[in-house]
């Protein structure tokens, strides 16, 4: 196992550690029970939003902390539900009194941890659920469609509006609005090895692609061989299109993010393809994000996330924001 | 070769095209010949940087054009100089009468490009030349040190000295002490595959690392198992270390720069370590920076850089920045 690493046990710990120090300006991070919150404390009632899940993915969700986004963010073991401990006490510190707002990507231990945190808290809470990925239906640990990178726009939009001070109804709505109107597809050429197991969570050809990857490494759609990139985007913008069915016109924010181990260089390439494609179909790219954002350890490959904006979402990804990870 | 590409020879080309597309708001691309610039163009006659080398490092370069750091950028193909025409229309374009100041990692081909341009150019020009890599004295295709993460500090801080007004000669001392302060060793645990040659530069087995690795892959040191992540940490700190020798109590920017297909969390642990040691021997890390700034393609591995700080330095690192992948 190629990591820089020192006990696979510690890696979280350590790791958290390393965040804590580089970015004390915008975050500090607690222990036991572990949680991240922004350092800077809000200077009125706002919806308090929380979010988090496996580690692994990063920067989603820690790198997401901080003024505009989320409040704080839970991080588990990797690829391993944070408990309910965690979002109770993230909760109690950083609630204002507006309530809180927990984004949980749709995965089995963390819908029922954050389900279990909810009825324990004796705040006003709500949760938004992610499930951008239109790979397919159900998967390994899932009922329902995953949630992958489309979580951060959820994120980044029901930030923005908490941070404009919307209540925790409209906080909820705007990011339930998000994730229907999102909707993602990703492609693996490589498996990720979770610390803990030692060995790739699966095994691959060197010549072909896991169509429809999750971020966990699950399986997607089919195996096949290698295509040219403009091909494997084709493929998934058609896949996602389908799914979100724009009117012809309508603005649109393109992610394209890397699941970790591919260059920058081959992310801005397929993002050139997806614009190409989209504005021939009568779309406008009006934003887009492209880089490694929720990553899936060191797999090499990519997804594409289309978001419809109008023009409340557009403004709210629009708004101020300051994390470790996205800024502007 | 497991890559997102349609063919070799036109990635650098889709991928700038994405770039521009991207980041429209901050730079534009330039093609025949090829060069990337600042989208808004300096309001007073400034200084203008212009940096360059292979693609295949990204972000550095054109990740790093924009207000306080780069005026222009020049890639070439992969891991290949770019030529004097690319320089030589590049200051063409961002010379605003003060002068031109290269930035040039310590290759022979991007030194020998950037002096054929120096000579044809009929404005005021200078050449801060990059060494930082302590690893080893030669390498292939280098005399000397190579250039490698410390750039980005170079970089950093001569552009912020230009925003300021500095005037050629100041700028380009800036650079040159920059460099003098500033060390950096690398280790890698898996080779890349350049798009051309399609197959790994060098083979390792499963348990080993290359410490001292450069980054196109040239060898280092030696050639030894993989150890744990505080060990290594040790390893390279001590050799920068011994190369810097700066006072006890001097304030330093730790900058742990991941080549490209490392995860974010092993990256902040390195930092962790660093931060730990650095205060057992009594220096101050000052500032950080940690992330995949200067890449080599996919591979897997790390770098150390530090550079020791003083009141002007730390004042040129903390001043405004707005580049697409370095931004405060």
């Amino acid at each position: 196992m190629k990591k820089f690493i020192n006990e696979a046990d510690s890696l979280l710990h350590d790791s958290l550690k390393g965040v804590g120090s580089v970015h004390s300006n915008i975050v500090e991070i607690q222990f036991s029970p572990t949680f991240v919150r922004r350092r800077q404390r809000p200077s009125k009632r706002k919806v308090a939003l929380i979010s988090g899940g496996g580690s692994g993915h990063e920067p989603l969700h820690v790198g997401f902390v901080g003024r505009g986004m989320l409040d704080a963010a839970c991080p588990g073991q990797v690829f391993t539900s944070p408990t309910p401990d965690q979002m109770i006490a993230a909760a109690g510190a950083v609630d204002t009194g507006a309530g809180v707002l927990f984004i949980v990507k749709n995965y089995a231990g963390d819908v029922m941890n954050f389900q279990m945190a909810a009825e324990t808290l004796d705040c006003p809470n709500a949760t938004v659920l992610v499930s951008d990925d239109v790979a397919v239906d159900g998967s390994t640990h899932t009922t329902g469609r995953r949630g992958v990178a489309g979580t951060l726009i959820v994120e980044k939009l029901a930030g923005a509006a908490a941070e404009a001070g919307a209540d925790l109804a409209r906080c909820k709505a705007i990011g339930d609005r998000a994730n229907k109107l999102t909707a993602s597809m990703g492609v693996a050429f490589t498996s990720c090895t979770v610390p803990l197991a030692g060995r790739p969570t699966f095994d691959i050809q060197a010549d072909e692609m896991e169509i429809g990857v999750g971020i966990h490494g699950e399986p997607g759609r089919r195996r096949e061989k290698i295509q040219r990139a403009d091909l494997i985007v084709d493929e998934l913008l058609t896949a996602i299109l389908r799914d979100l069915n724009p009117q012809s016109g309508a603005e649109v924010l393109m992610h394209v993010n890397g699941f970790g181990g591919t260059p920058l260089m081959e992310l801005y390439l397929l993002f050139e393809r997806a614009e190409i494609q989209l504005r021939s179909l009568g779309l406008t790219p009006a934003r887009s994000l492209v880089g490694n954002y929720t990553t899936s350890l060191e797999m090499a490959g990519a997804s594409l996330t289309l978001t419809v904006l109008d023009s409340e979402l557009k403004a709210l990804w629009d708004a101020p924001v300051r994390t470790s990870a996205l800024s502007w």
